[in-house]
This record gives structure tokens, sequence and C-alpha cells, in this order.
């Protein structure tokens, strides 16, 4: 195919300065937590990121390993002390902030949630994670109500945000509702990881299978796919078996809108990412290859049924 | 995520082992390039494949890289000279067997059609390509209708097969549908390639996304995928620029239910894939990794609109 010629016709800056914080976790003080995740965003806002991506359920250990009613005791109200901790800090250092939380939206009822700062302390806007999985060791569906928001970006100073939250990343769907509805960048606040007993060919095809997804949202709606996952392994509360628990795999990653790597970490370190997005390329690559134009949009009416049966 | 266990309770085979011909084309002779092609099939069905995959339009040049009224002449019925061969190649070899062909549907009526062939020298089943390129070199528009058949596999003795073409590869949209139909496995027939004028860089990105885009299609819905491309250079017709025109990719690959490589193929030599496609590991993934459990039908409406504006 022909070289994609620059242009330069988009409303929205030519580029912006993201950062990744790719985290391990020792425990549940949330305090110890947000003031270790908040020392990591003011490096990167130092180091000129414009908009800063942390990973899924950040302010705590990945809880769903077991089912335990107590556990919704770490949930919170969106506006409660981690929203004061981080809309204080995105309003300080000027900078459009993406956190994750447990939310305890009323008694018996909880999401998975992502909340948005856009350079002041108010919040810019909310997803609520719509895909809830649930598999031995990931009993979310006992923790979340699957969202009701909808796939709605959050518009904010740099673009419009399609932020999606883990299980989401395997849905080629939820990617395609953002970019329909004009996201310049998709984000993703992960929590994924291996099984110690799992062998090493599998998990490598488990890491892949996960990349590949990601990058190939970006490469169907031609944007940029910025991807936050945990690292560090968590033994699996009150088991006798030391290899119990989930090694989270990192390797967060950013792509660019043709599925390009362009930066990622570590799988086993904590660390942070920090890239320039040409935002520009979108509107370049679109151009040459034009995939919403040519959506047989008469022919998809049963992908709204559960099977085609 | 942990070790997904072998279970055996499909009622299709164990496993089928697939062939995938990649070719390079000198000319228009129909009838040399597919006893080209015959010879090819006849190899890898000596060799034990059961399914054989042949690459987009193979039996004639790329002719889209130009719009000539006289290049309709080169189309043909379904139930022309094509289905005469390769029905009869089928029907000796016991093989199942997906061509692609240039389908003369009526007078000003064409489109890019594959047949299947199933151990018989009638015809399986056929697609009509339902998304149509057009862009420089690609000028498919001007040859062929968008298909009127929809998204629907075509039963065959081993399985369900979700037949798609080229430009379908990079829809989601596409594959979900024949995957929620039933396809047990994914084949794209293609044609694409390099501009000569574009970076080395460029042509590896173009390259890549194109592979992610169709491994991902194995990842979201957990089926194998196999992709036959042309290799070689084509040169645009009247020009006389000797680097205008379209440096196949070749790259012809096979994906396992992870979005695994199983088999690629070079990028620039004419050759052969084998592949035996273990069945039963469709079932074993989507055990432990049931996208298709949580899909947000409710959510997804607007997957059949234009855009969300």
């Amino acid at each position: 195919m022909p070289v994609p010629v620059a242009t330069h016709t988009s409303p929205r800056a030519a580029s912006v300065t993201v950062g990744v914080v790719q985290q391990s976790v020792a425990g549940n003080d949330k305090q110890a937590n947000w003031l270790s995740s908040a020392e990591q965003i003011r490096s990167l806002a130092e180091s000129g990121c414009r908009c800063i991506l942390l990973q899924e359920l950040h302010s705590t250990l990945y809880f769903c390993q077991t089912e335990e009613t107590h556990v919704f005791d770490l949930a919170e109200p969106i506006k409660g002390e981690g929203h004061a901790f981080f809309g204080q800090l995105a309003a300080e250092l000027n900078i459009v902030l993406i956190t994750s939380m447990f939310e305890h939206r009323a008694s018996g009822l909880y999401h998975n949630t992502a909340v948005v700062y856009d350079c002041s302390a108010e919040i810019a806007g909310t997803y609520r994670k719509m895909h809830i999985p649930d598999d031995p060791g990931f009993y979310e569906k006992f923790y979340f109500t699957p969202g009701d928001m909808g796939f709605t970006p959050i518009d904010t100073s740099i673009g419009k945000l399609g932020v999606l939250v883990c299980w989401d990343q395997w849905y080629p769907e939820a990617a395609r509702l953002m970019a329909m509805a004009g996201a310049d960048i998709l984000f993703y606040p992960t929590a994924i990881g291996w099984d110690r007993n799992d062998s090493t060919d599998e998990q490598q095809r488990q890491r892949d299978a996960w990349q590949i997804i990601q990058r190939s949202h970006a490469v169907a709606n031609s944007v940029p796919v910025v991807v936050a996952n945990r690292t560090g392994f968590e033994a699996a509360p009150d088991s006798t078996n030391d290899a119990a628990g989930i090694e989270f795999w990192g390797t967060s990653f950013v792509a660019g809108p043709q599925g390009e790597i362009l930066a990622q970490a570590s799988t086993d370190q904590s660390e942070n990412l920090i890239v320039t997005l040409d935002l520009q390329r979108t509107e370049t690559v679109k151009r040459i290859w034009p995939y919403f134009r040519d959506r047989r949009i008469d022919a998809y009416n049963d992908l709204s049924k559960r099977w085609r049966d």
C-alpha cells in the first residue's frame, strides 16, 4: 500500500506525551499505595507527561482471588478519599489522570470503575467496567455489578479518551464503540497474570494473546492504545500452597494507530513508560486505510445477538 | 490464568490437517495458473492435507491496479471453467478446497467470490466478499459489487468454515459474525502487498498490522485462522515507472485459537504450508476464557450505526 502522507487537519493538539505507571502492590494500605503511585505520577509529570494512566485497582491488592464478604470494606464512593487524593494531585500537577477504583455505589452495589481528572480536582468523567470476568482466581462477578454507563469516551483537554478496563480488552465491540464515539486514544487499566502452574508455553501464549488483542484495537480503529498492567506476585489468601496466586505479567505498553509497539515495560519490575503520541497519525492512517468508510452496517445487526442460532 | 485442560466433547474430528498455497502469478493465462495451483494442491493432498486454501483471485494477476473495462473479460460465472477444473480436482483428491474467483454474475454485475468444494465436484458453498476496498493500486470498488450473502459459514465434512476475503480481514465484526454462526475455522484468501516507494519501517508496520488484526480474530473468537496471501511483484500496467506496482508480501500463516503462529511462509517465495489443527483446542480455550458468555449485547446496538454522532 502507498505511503501515508502526513496531514495536519485535526483540531486536536499535534501530539501528547503520555505516561504509564506499572506497579507491584504489597498490601491493602490504601494511603501507602496512593503515596507510592503519587511518587511515580509526580516523576512522570516532571518528565513532561500531560496524561498519566494507573493500573486496574491500584489502591489495593487484586482482591478477587477469593470471594470474601469482608473485602467489600475496601470499596469507597466515587467521591471518597481516593477522589480527594488523586483529584488534588491532578490539579496540582495540571495533568490528565486516569485512576481505577473499587466503587461503593450503594449498599450491596459495587462497580470496577475508572475515574478521570483533567487538570482539576473535579471529575472529568467515569467509566464502569462493562464486561466482568469470572474464572478461577479472578472471581470478579462476586464483587462487581457490570457497568451501566455504556461505552462513552471522556472529553478532556487532550482529546476524547476511550477508557476501558481489563476484561473489556478482549472485546473488539467495546473498542469499536469507543472509536465510533470519537475516542482519540484507548486506555486499558488492567490486572492480569499467570498461574505459576502453567507451562512456559501456555504463559507465553496467554501474554501474547493479551497483547495481540489490544494491538488489534489500535489497528481496527486507527487510534493509539495505552495499557497499564500490574506486576509482581500476589499469593492466594488462605492458601497453604505457596505457588497459589497470580504472577501479574506487567508488560504495560503503548501502541500506535497501526498497532506498532512504541514502548513496553518488563514483566516483573515496577516501572514507568513515557511516550509522545503523534495525534495526527490517526488521521493520516485513516485516509489511506479507511475502514470506517466500508463497514457493512446493513449486515451487522446480529452483533447484538447472544449467538446466531 | 490457570492451565486450560484438554477436553474431548466436540462432535467434530479431533484434528484436521490444512494446507495453504502461496504463489506468485506471472500472467493472465488462467489455464496455466490453474495447472500451477493444481500441482501444489496435489502435493499437499499427498502430504495428508484434508483442506486446502488458495489465495485471493489466484487465477490471474491482481488486476485491480488500474480501472480498465476490458478486465471484466477475466470474470466468469460461478459454474464456469474454473468450477469445472477445481471441482473435479476436489472430487478426485477427496479434499475440502477453498478457491477464489472473479465472478460474472450478470451483465454489469461482478463479485469477488470464494467457492468451496467438499470432496465433490459440487459446490459446498460460496461467499461474496462483503467489504470492498478502494485505494491507489487497489481499485476494487470499480470491479466488485459488495457481497449480498452476509456472513454465513460453509458447512463441510471437516466443520463449518468461516471464509472471508482480504479487506474483510480488517473487520472484527466479520470474524465475530462468522464465529457466532458456528465457524470452526476462519479462512482468509488475500492479496496484499507493499508499495516499493514506502520506507522499510512503514512496510513493516503494514505487514505487522495485517498479521495482528487476523491473529486477533483467532484470539477474540477462540478459533484457528488460516491465511493465504499472494507473493511476488506485479508491475502496474501501462506505467513507465519500474517501481510502480505491488510487491505482494506473502507471509501466509496459520494461527491457533490463542492467536499463536503455528506456521508462516516467507515474504517472497512461492511455497506451501501444512499444519495439523487441534480442533478440540477451541473448546478448551473457550472454557477458561469464555468471552461469549460476557458480551454486553444490551449495549452493542450502535455497532449497526455508521458513526455515533
